[in-house]
């Protein structure tokens, strides 16, 4: 690509750094475009809800479709059809992952990967993994009917469960994918079954796992659109996201030591209260987060206090601190600064304060060249968008791993998502899969660099 | 008694509002005052320890008599018979309470009631209750064998489930004398019992509950022996507290609500983080209560957070305010500031915060005239003796109802309680029960104004 627009993506991604993103709208568009079928992805969105949904409800009341459960079996079997309907050749991998596959005119070259997940939390929105899978079949059954035969071979996958609602882990088969499953995890049992037994109800092959792996630079790109699940698209009125990549997240527990004590014996000088240290704590990582520019989250949404009675100084909280950025050096610094702080807040409140790393999310950057292609898609559409992260992980951050990556977001409004409520215009739907649509064709005519796997 | 007395214990009182309580001792006892039998004493709180007591355990590892449970019925039969043995004539009022009692010089007149309880919380210690209750009985086994008859009757009382760790409200023997009893509470059912069958099991007479009350202006005084529970005695090394009052205890109900919204895609500054906002209404809890002089408390000692997953900003968070203060007007205004800086806190967080009033307890103050009998008991025995209320409840509140009231704490080693590590050294036990000793043998001979009774 010619540097000159590489520069240019790159200022949009530090325009998007301000509270005000960039935003590019082109002229009309080429009048000869390929576009997918707005009524046909929106009536497969409606009828996938049906699987899941609270009973008597509607599809304003979402889907509970956790992962390995009889609603995401019959869920997938849904799937199955669609895509053998839309021309694709589903099988399913060793880790149950539906692998929908479209020959290309070069059997030997990489192929491209393009899908996402189809099950949800409880409670769920229907929007958040259904509108990247199915628009990821309605691409393929638009270049079907348009007779469009790529260069590279394509994969339209459904991912095995992302959410991690059940086991407590998800991105299951992506992280198959990559080969990041971690030590027994086949074993871990959640609601009395086997995970190696769940991967089987849903048609995997758990005693062979390691077939589902996809060895680095085996892949010509990973393409996923996906909702924001947060506002800044809704509300600067920008209908499609280029996402510079996944952020970074550290988590820290937190024990805050104090003494239990009466609360109506012990004067306020004698405390040693562990509920006011971790208040302060709690500030302090908001303060510290926002006390400098940029587009860094830090979070305390977990706390226990212990023994938690009306009448009893708390003797002890246990919190979460999460911090998330694209750049993982950022938020050890920012870390740094709490656990300072919280040596400041134990000493002045006769506490102790221990801060624990938990866990260590990677950043996934977005290959530059499939930003380009999404970008130069939504152009030749006429298409408005911007560059931003995604706070969120998805199965896109494990496929970085193996080849060049890039996502498409849309608007949710509201920011809503992980909820009944969570919704997306239908307009905003079909945008974001036309995108898709031209960003597999562009990215098929793009050569990879080797070295394009970012971690 | 001489008003320059009375002034002087008042002094007294307002002195222990500083942090400095005033210190009294007088030179050498009174060789000839009677005293209980300290190894007897430890004995039987000893022997007591050892129902409820865990298996394998010594005196050390504390007690779990719930009240109601097999462990209290069988601790309380050991009371009814030190009772016996004590020369008293113990018998069951219809809420339970055991009722040992011995007759005065002159039958008609009204009689002074002393003890305590001897349930415990889960896993408390040997002392909370049980102390006052058998230095009540040890106080009336002296007196028998000094063959000492008081004017007034003598009832020592062992109150039924002070602690309310069973059904949730404590107080239970004496709010059933005070006629304080919640309307349907023998109906309430805690581990499948109701609370009626569980009054009978101990020997009560639920179905005729009315005649455990005693009428106001119906006793001569009441009296109770109890462990501090606090460490404002054993740090300044004096062994005789004399209560001035139980506080008013005032509690809110406070629920702070936000938008649950996703830790990673939510910006800093769109978020409407309800635990932010609940943490600076801890600190400011404690700002105001610490404020002004005094010895107020305020507590937040309950607090739950909602969804409270690390990776979502909590929407909602539930907390309770605890104001305790003998002046009920203070913790009024307290409160009343409390209110105030929750608005301030939620207009600048962009939540709500709304802080409901869920209980008032009274104040109950100690009568002058039981207060100077203490001190003059102590005086007589050449111990030292403050003045400080009590910011725990005790039946003695509820005795406050019906006659002139007075509670003697002794010191609580660390002010630890409602723990197997409470202590109390066994001088001071001794001390305790001499005091209360000569305390009763004071009331006996003091005519109570007819206004006595405070609330």
């Amino acid at each position: 690509m010619p540097l000159s627009r590489r520069a240019f993506l790159l200022s949009t991604a530090s325009l998007a750094v301000s509270s005000v993103p960039g935003v590019w709208a082109w002229p009309a568009a080429t009048p000869d475009l390929v576009r997918v079928n707005a009524a046909r992805l929106r009536q497969h969105i409606e009828k996938l809800s049906e699987f899941g949904r609270p009973p008597g409800g509607t599809f304003a009341d979402g889907v509970t479709r956790v992962g390995y459960s009889d609603a995401d079996l019959a869920g997938r079997g849904y799937v199955v059809r669609l895509m053998k309907a839309a021309g694709l050749e589903p099988r399913f991998d060793a880790a149950a992952n539906i692998i929908g596959r479209r020959a290309g005119r070069d059997a030997a070259s990489k192929p491209i990967v393009f899908g996402s997940h189809v099950d949800s939390v409880p409670s769920g929105g229907n929007f958040d993994g259904p509108l990247g899978t199915l628009a990821a079949i309605e691409v393929a059954h638009t270049l079907s009917e348009h007779g469009i035969v790529t260069a590279h071979p394509l994969e339209v996958v459904a991912w095995t469960n992302e959410e991690g609602v059940a086991y407590g882990n998800g991105l299951c088969g992506s992280r198959a994918a990559a080969d990041e499953l971690v030590a027994g995890e086949l074993d871990q049992v959640w609601n009395g079954v086997r995970k190696a037994d769940a991967i089987r109800k849903l048609g995997g092959d758990p005693d062979h796992i390691t077939d589902a792996r996809r060895a680095p630079g085996s892949i010509h790109a990973y393409l996923e659109l996906h909702v924001e699940q947060g506002g800044v698209l809704d509300r600067a009125g920008i209908p499609i996201g280029i996402v510079e990549g996944i952020v970074a997240i550290d988590r820290y527990e937190c024990v805050v030591r104090g003494t239990a004590n009466h609360a109506g014996t012990t004067p306020m000088p004698d405390r040693r209260d562990a509920l006011l240290a971790a208040s302060r704590l709690v500030q302090a990582v908001n303060e510290i987060v926002t006390g400098e520019p940029g587009r860094q989250v830090g979070t305390v949404g977990r706390l226990e206090v212990t023994p938690n009675a009306p009448n009893v100084v708390p003797g002890l909280v246990r919190l979460t601190v999460e911090l998330r950025d694209l750049s993982a050096e950022k938020i050890a610094r920012l870390a740094g600064l709490v656990r300072a702080r919280a040596g400041q807040i134990a000493a002045a409140t006769r506490t102790t304060i221990e801060l624990t790393p938990s866990s260590h999310h990677e950043a996934a950057l977005a290959a530059p060249a499939v930003r380009e292609a999404v970008a130069k898609s939504a152009d030749d559409l006429g298409i408005a968008y911007a560059s931003l992260p995604s706070g969120a992980g998805h199965d896109a951050q494990m496929l970085a791993r193996i080849g060049p990556m890039g996502m498409i977001f849309v608007p949710s409004i509201g920011g809503v998502s992980h909820s009944p409520r969570e919704r997306t215009s239908w307009e905003d739907c079909t945008r974001g899969a036309d995108v898709l649509l031209g960003s597999i064709l562009g990215t098929d005519r793009m050569s990879m660099s080797a070295a394009s796997p970012v971690s």
